[in-house]
């Protein structure tokens, strides 16, 4: 699709008529959930940094794994929230953190449940799923793995604004790809972020993305459904469970300013399904295209975003 | 390795010296499990045969589905559980299964918890992991994925045991890759089975399988370790785990008679790795070899193998 | 092409005057063939069927391999021929021939001549050609190897009809692939089948194969072009040629009722030159479309095959 | 293999005991088809050059197609043959021959019968092959495809040394790969050859090319034995029939001048079964080895080549 | 883009206001170095021909290598210059040249600057630039890689014009790729070539060359946007540079007659920016269409561009 | 190479006579340029931290473009020279050197001559080369490209050490790769560093990198001996040269505190090339290992190389 029709694609929203009743519920089951949390330091060999391994109370009061990186500071920080990428936690993720913390903020990584490291992801499904995340329990909204991650990620937002440390009106979200789904997803159903920045988000207008990059993880879909092509019961269920975390059909609720970055050449996050996304929001937003980038590291989109944050945040 | 080699490789087990004991407490665990199981009639369109989708209660009390077909007979049968491979299920999973019982066995096919369908996965980990399922839990044996797997498959034996159309000491089983591996599970740690048949069998010698075959699914140990090496005690942790799980040190305990079958270019289940478990096997046992093959379909094995069922079972 | 453009596509036919007299002629030199096989009882450990290698008198009489099982019965048996997949064949041929005798039908599967095992293919032609048999005895239709091949295929019906233990009046074809064109192939030249199901055709609407499928086999086609590009008189012999082949061009003869199934990721034999044929079926007609599925295995396509044979030709 | 390895690596011959009664009998078998062959003008637009498409008797009496190339002289020419690779003939295969004509010889290409062209491949083998021509005939040594290819070669000789162009006693084969082969088959199989130039031959020590170039042409071989794993005399009777073929076998009989070249990363005829051959040539002879260079146009070897026509035939 | 409207395709050229006045001033600075050369026989075992090593002095008083090859003539020669594809030379650069040659022509190929060999690339850039030449020098027309490349390619027939043995009025230019936009670059700067044979010519086209070609050579100009992503002015000035390059833009201005090779699956100099270059040539032409072939050696091209040469230049 | 045979390989230095006089000849000429830089503010979005855009006078007079942040700070800052990899720079290339000097380091980022970006590569080479820099003057060391680029990296040294915000007592050098080279041949040829951190380095045990290596960038030296195969002198002293630049020959002249990092499945700097260089060493020395990495990011590197810059240099 050339950048002129990108620009203008809108496809129609995909949510079923308690798509907002949904979420408020499940905010609800959160909101049961205690705000408890508790922090070890961690040593790092860099002056003027605390860092801390976390862990959180989080959906369905699942043990949360998180780093807190927090740079020393008389004044209360601004803070932001980091979101890995999809099937991409390693130990000691710490790199990213450091680094931002580095630049003025508190930081706070939450690494997704189940997705190595030590989040526990709790939620037992009463089906089978294919080898990853994308279809477990995907035959029930309330079974399926990105509800608890959607929650997971906006408790993250709360323990960050809780702590002494950190000014919870100045809190942004950021992260890339899977990460970049969950920027958005927070922001669109949590008050706290004053900025979202999400580079080429995941988990966006799921029925374009089936036919277009069934090579990526988006292709866990097509293979669930693949193996699921006796029944086509089974694809209309699958389906509608996804367009409550299509990412585009969240997009109206997102309230705060909100920078997003493709690059055209995306194979894994496709330009249109980001497009759908971007143009579905309806706050202060932008978005940097790159021209010659994939899904990958975008050396022209950090100082961007890192004066987006000072601009919105203060450091 | 050059096939004369392969025929005298017995690598030195690698079994803690509690392996027994942990598996007398599995199966006592499974013990404390009510034996209960449904079927259902599903219409398949041939003439002589039942077949049933099956529910049974596997280990820690999970759902587990199954498929049953029992060919038109006075007498009663005899019987063969079959195992899929790794991330191999599919919906109405039945081929296989009809094809063998219209040789005149009683068939039920196990669906691995989890991968796909509709049998639940119900062993919360304290761990997050790679894709997949082979590190799920691995950082504790008793949480370990194939812990439960491998006691469901000896459920499902049980089950097959128990029903009136079924000659209960006429029991064999079957399957290939990971299905080869419960096979011998199965047969290691259930006294019903008296022939298994196990083609290219998964889950053996670990610690040479990590370094022969990373581009398979054994690969993902590797990235496993891969995103925990800042701390070597992880490695060691999941290592210890996968020795309870080791077919090669499961082997041992097989008594019934066995065959087993590997291609020479298997890449996915290394020669090295099957005839190390072959070599452990002190049963009445063959090995079918096959230099022109992988991880596939082998013609040239089919009739052996019925024979063998004929010549054991009966039918 | 999407699926409603499918659905519709009806390019014109490419044959030329003498088309019909073409296989009229060539029918009769079959005919000039004396109806001759043997059998030869080939033990298999499954009882209650019986299995025969056999070889029969082809096509410029050659000698012709099939197998032949049976299942025990007392009555006359529907019967079914098997065609193979291109470049298909392996040594024991059985497997789907047996499987498919036990579901209560007398099934003889014809090795296609030249490719492996034992078919005799005695075609001597006045060319050379690509590696492979599509482009042998490209330059002249009645040199052409797929001639030989259509008539053997009419050939083994006729075999089949003729056994003692088959119920002549109902048979049918069935193939994928190669084996979907000699299905459909058969049921245009021969009035013998009563049913035809035909798994993701090939040899079909040659025109475009060349254009959208050229790293399959159709690619034969491609390279043979290619290696004539001096003079462009080749290719147009060589295309006037596959017109009296092509699948599409003897739809409209083919009687009896009809089965095809295809698969939407098709690369093979691409949904375009299928739905060509399809829709140029003037019969009873049906197409299972799978959208997930490529030129492979497509389990949701068991069922309504088997349904469809126990309907058509009763079991 | 290291270097030093290569030029020392004399594996036993596997000749049968009536391996030179079986090539007495087949060049008598060629010697009863009588020397024929005709040339027609083929424009070219190039001064001083005559150019022919040619057909010659060959082999069990077939046409052969071949081009013949001679510079205008006033004295009788020296001759060479050119054979093609494998699968690598092209309509109009003419830039060799004419360049190297232009060089000062009569050069004539034989085009080996099936591969493409007009050569007519007319012995019909009582099996079934792997697609191309490796497998071809082979479970009997007089219907195997190269014993009329070997056989071709020799006539081409014989041919060309017929022309009142040339000079019969300075004749000279040439060719790479298949043709390198057919080169010193030609040379160990006719006295014509004063010189003998072989580019990477294949067809040498079938045995090891089995085991380490499956992914090449050689793997029409491995294939074929895949095909018939069942019965394991297949495999030892088509390893006999090759045994007559393998250019190992016959290179003791050359007594020619002669050049063979190869490439240290040559995967399709791997550097051993190259020195294999050499090592068992007992004529005067030297080896091109370049240690940069896989199965391709080398252009180090030019020079050589060429000075070595200069020297032995002259021009 | 199918034939028919490659046939029609005709940008708009992209050249500058300057563009003329460029070239102008750039063959204005070649005419100021003295017209130098030097040749050295080179021992090459064919008869009748003088092969010499060869060193030009080039743009910037650099110093071009290139090879000499002359046919033993009594009368003057017509003569062709020879330029090789990107990336593409070697050492003994010859057999092109010396099989050229032997047709009856004074060939001389030159060697592209810096690329191997011996020729000195003596423009220093200001800038960087990705691994290879395209987009060496690329921030300034002045400095950019293929304007020295170009005036060679212009003093290159200046040479072989020089030569005692040359026919200056009979004079082509030829190469394939790189090669092919040299020849037309030369016979757009000079009036010296009579006859212009480009196959699939490079370098041109360059606005959709990067759209449609990035996985070839053009994509070194990718890669170089890509990493100059922050400042979309570099990325201007780099297309203003090519501008004055582009084979397309020279293409008016060639006046002999010229012919173009074009493979209509070409996927490194794509059929689109070749008929490009062709759409806007004025000259006396004709276009050679391959339907299957690629960037690769074309056999059917043979024959007409020998014609071509001995038509226009004599032999 | 299993891992205890890497930590006991030491292949034979293989330096010239001259070694050390070549590299004290090649600093003087060093020494003749003056030591002259600029730097220009860089607007960079973080507080605490100024960034510069600077170039430096580097070897043959060349402006060599660098990058320079500097934290705040009251007191003299511990400095750090960082080095790109090889073909490995981008515009803005500030990412790491920024996230280091946050770090409380003043960090100087090189940028190699002619590799992207800006800094000028001026030396002439009297030969042309393979596409990329590792051919570039290899016939004579006093041309090839590396010798401009080690002693640019000194230079780079003394600017750093130069600058009034810097303790010159405490500077360390860094990099991966081609980075890595950098590194360990500073730290062989200046005296300024008191610690070498080198991440998996190129540039090593030549010999034994032609052949392992050949697909990844040492495979620039293959294709140059490849494409210069009829002398093999071009080859000797091509290999000549690059023992003078072999990081393997420049090791035992290390007298700071080193670090090597490598993973075992690197495939680009193979271990038994790194571990050369690392048993040369005869310095304080550490290596890390990681078993599951290639030539990639490490996490598990990131804390260790911290903590030794903060052990060694303070922060």
């Amino acid at each position: 699709m050339p950048l002129e029709q990108l620009r203008a694609y809108k496809p129609a929203l995909t949510k079923l008529p308690d798509f907002d009743a949904f979420w408020s519920e499940s905010l609800e089951e959160l909101a049961q959930v205690p705000l408890r949390y508790e922090r070890t330091p961690f040593p790092y060999p860099v002056k003027g940094l605390k860092v801390y391994r976390m862990f959180y109370e989080g959906f369905n009061h699942s043990r949360i794994e998180a780093w807190l990186a927090l740079p020393e500071s008389s004044q209360p920080l601004p803070g932001i929230v980091q979101y890995h990428g999809y099937n991409w936690a390693w130990d000691n993720q710490l790199l990213d953190t450091v680094n931002l913390a580095l630049k003025g903020y508190a930081v706070l990584q939450m690494i997704c449940r189940g997705q190595q490291s030590e989040s526990v992801d709790n939620v037992v499904s009463s089906n089978g799923h294919v080898a990853g995340w994308m279809s477990k329990g995907i035959l029930n909204p309330r079974e399926y793995y990105y509800r608890a991650v959607y929650m997971d990620s906006v408790r993250a937002l709360e323990v960050l604004r809780d702590l002494p440390e950190v000014d919870g009106d100045r809190i942004g979200v950021t992260g890339g790809s899977q990460g970049g789904a969950l920027t958005l997803a927070a922001a669109a159903l949590s008050d706290i972020p004053k900025l979202a920045l999400s580079d080429y988000p995941y988990l966006s207008h799921f029925e374009r993305a089936i036919d277009v990059a069934p090579a990526g993880p988006y292709g866990e879909l097509n293979e669930y459904f693949r193996r699921h092509s006796s029944d086509p019961r089974i694809e209309e269920r699958a389906k509608e469970t996804l367009s409550y975390f299509d990412i585009m059909n969240l997009a109206p609720r997102i309230a705060c300013r909100t920078w997003i970055g493709i690059g055209l050449i995306d194979e894994i996050t496709p330009p249109s399904t980001v497009f759908a996304v971007y143009n579905h929001l309806s706050c202060e937003k932008e978005i940097g295209v790159y021209r010659y980038f994939g899904h990958e590291h975008i050396p022209a989109a950090i100082i961007p975003r890192l004066q987006l944050m000072q601009d919105v945040l203060g450091s």
